[in-house]
């Protein structure tokens, strides 16, 4: 059996943890897996599921990238799978350097991912290539406020997760909220049911996987219930999406769904929180990264999924306590 | 090996997993466990834990006591474990009807049950018996916002988890939400740190168990990080409120801890949801609840505990979908 080393980042979050499910969860390779996260290993739960295990700087500090080049070095990575958004542009712009030293970062373009980290960007780039979008603005183009049709949906451009993203009602509410957050994006306010869809493209960008979703219950941003969907739309859209974007590995898009209205406003080029029910669903992407990276040829059409219904458990992973705990 | 048939309710819930995770991790009694819930069986996780599941009506519906002690004489229950808090009072006032079929529930007494359900009541009653509670009115009797110092803390008399908790800072803000939401208590805002105390207390009163722990992060309302502490002061206040407040079975306590200030602000008379952190520290409540209900004689001391610290991931239960799920 191959033998291959991945290093997944950020296993202290449930999408790193979901990769390595994925990874553990096939018996085509020998999987060895080096975790790393910016907590220590005895403060989260992830680092009990890797062989080897790195406590790293946050992306955005300036030793974060000669840290993660050495980690690659050290433990013979094969494949660098990144989880944590802010280190997603880090590592897409300097794929060279980890290439140089035999590890393949398994990650969009950076162009790709300059514009999924802007969600102005984003719906541009994908109103372009045909896909429907939300109308968006710039708040800051915005001449002023009486020129919306309230309700409206603000978020910031660069904004992961829902922080400072919400509905906002009048006039007086967006000159606030403009105030208060600086590069706001103000989007029409979208109704209906929200669906993320599991993409994976091969690294020559043919895509291969596109499993729609339901988000039927989220907690904390992590869905921990939904229910995957032979939708035909979505799947079309999926594929269509991964084309504008050129997208290469793997990527969650999220859309909202109306009746016969469909609107795309997010994408994020790395594996989902929920990769789970994608892969109980019949499609393993992690595998299908070790596969194809490896050389394998694609599959002809993209791989089959089945509809399954998920809901989640809290599980616990226990570390001693070192040194007396102090006391507040 | 002794049989016993333990009915938990509110499976879908982490609490009533915590429980189940007892009962399993256990070799002493060989235990069926019949589990409900207000969710279908198929669109919860718990449900797979149990040896027999039941979806009931919610505690405020009028069939509801009297679908459960249908389920109790079906099942052959000798215990009747309750989890969710608007169930507590309904099956601690009806108890006797419960045993009369050979079922026990493990509950405190109906009068301490309505002291918990209202916060007010749960701070009065705690001082009455020299534990330390932050000042704490009715909001109603409250003539003036003027007469109140703020910042002051809100919160619902009988509210569960933190819906409409919350800080105010100005005699505007506290008219505002005291006409909003009903029934309000204010008291002084507490500093510090929070953390939980699970105490188990016999059939008789007698106090096994006070496990102290530190809520280091949260989600969603649950500890999904958390260490246990030896901290003597909050060890022995936890025996002194299981004593005021006539306890049995299990319970958890919150209170914030600011250096040398202690305050008590809730007591839940149910397991808590970080249960598992006590059973990895060494004391198995729901064991100690197997023994103690079997006429079992009560440990001399407290039950000794260990130092460690839990964090906690998302496992995933899946279910087929049945029929197509409908696309919105």
């Amino acid at each position: 059996m191959q033998r291959k080393t991945v290093l997944v980042t950020g296993v202290g979050s449930t999408t790193g943890i979901s990769v390595i499910k994925g990874l553990r969860g096939q018996d085509e390779f020998r999987v060895r897996i080096v975790g790393t996260d910016t907590h220590g290993g005895n403060r989260i739960a992830g680092s009990s599921f890797c062989d080897a295990f790195y406590t790293v700087s946050p992306a955005g500090d300036p030793g974060y990238l000669a840290e993660l080049l050495r980690i690659c070095e050290r433990e013979g990575v094969d494949l660098l799978v990144p989880i944590v958004d802010p280190e997603l542009p880090v590592i897409a712009e300097h794929a060279a350097l980890f290439a140089d030293i035999g590890t393949e970062a398994v990650v969009a373009k950076s162009e790709t991912v300059r514009t999924c980290n802007d969600k102005l960007a984003t719906c541009r780039r994908l109103a372009e290539g045909g896909v429907p979008v939300p109308e968006s603005r710039a708040a800051d183009e915005v001449a002023a406020p009486g020129e919306l049709s309230y309700p409206v949906f603000v978020k910031p451009r660069g904004g992961v997760s829902s922080r400072d993203a919400f509905r906002v009602d009048t006039q007086e509410e967006f000159a606030r909220a403009r105030g208060r957050v600086s590069d706001l994006v103000v989007q029409e306010l979208l109704a209906g049911e929200e669906y993320t869809t599991d993409v994976f493209c091969g690294p020559d960008g043919r895509v291969i996987a596109v499993v729609p979703r339901r988000r039927v219950q989220t907690r904390a941003g992590i869905s921990y219930k939904g229910v995957t969907c032979h939708d035909e739309r979505l799947i079309r859209w999926g594929v269509r999406i991964c084309e504008v974007l050129d997208l290469r590995g793997p990527a969650n898009i999220q859309c909202m769904v109306d009746g016969d209205d469909v609107r795309y406003f997010e994408v994020n080029p790395r594996f989902s929180g929920s990769l789970p029910l994608t892969i109980a669903a019949g499609v393993n992407t992690p595998l299908q990264m070790l596969k194809l990276w490896d050389g394998q040829s694609a599959p002809d059409d993209l791989l089959p999924f089945e509809e399954v219904f998920m809901t989640r458990y809290w599980a616990e992973i226990f570390h001693p306590v070192e040194e007396p705990v102090p006391v507040s």
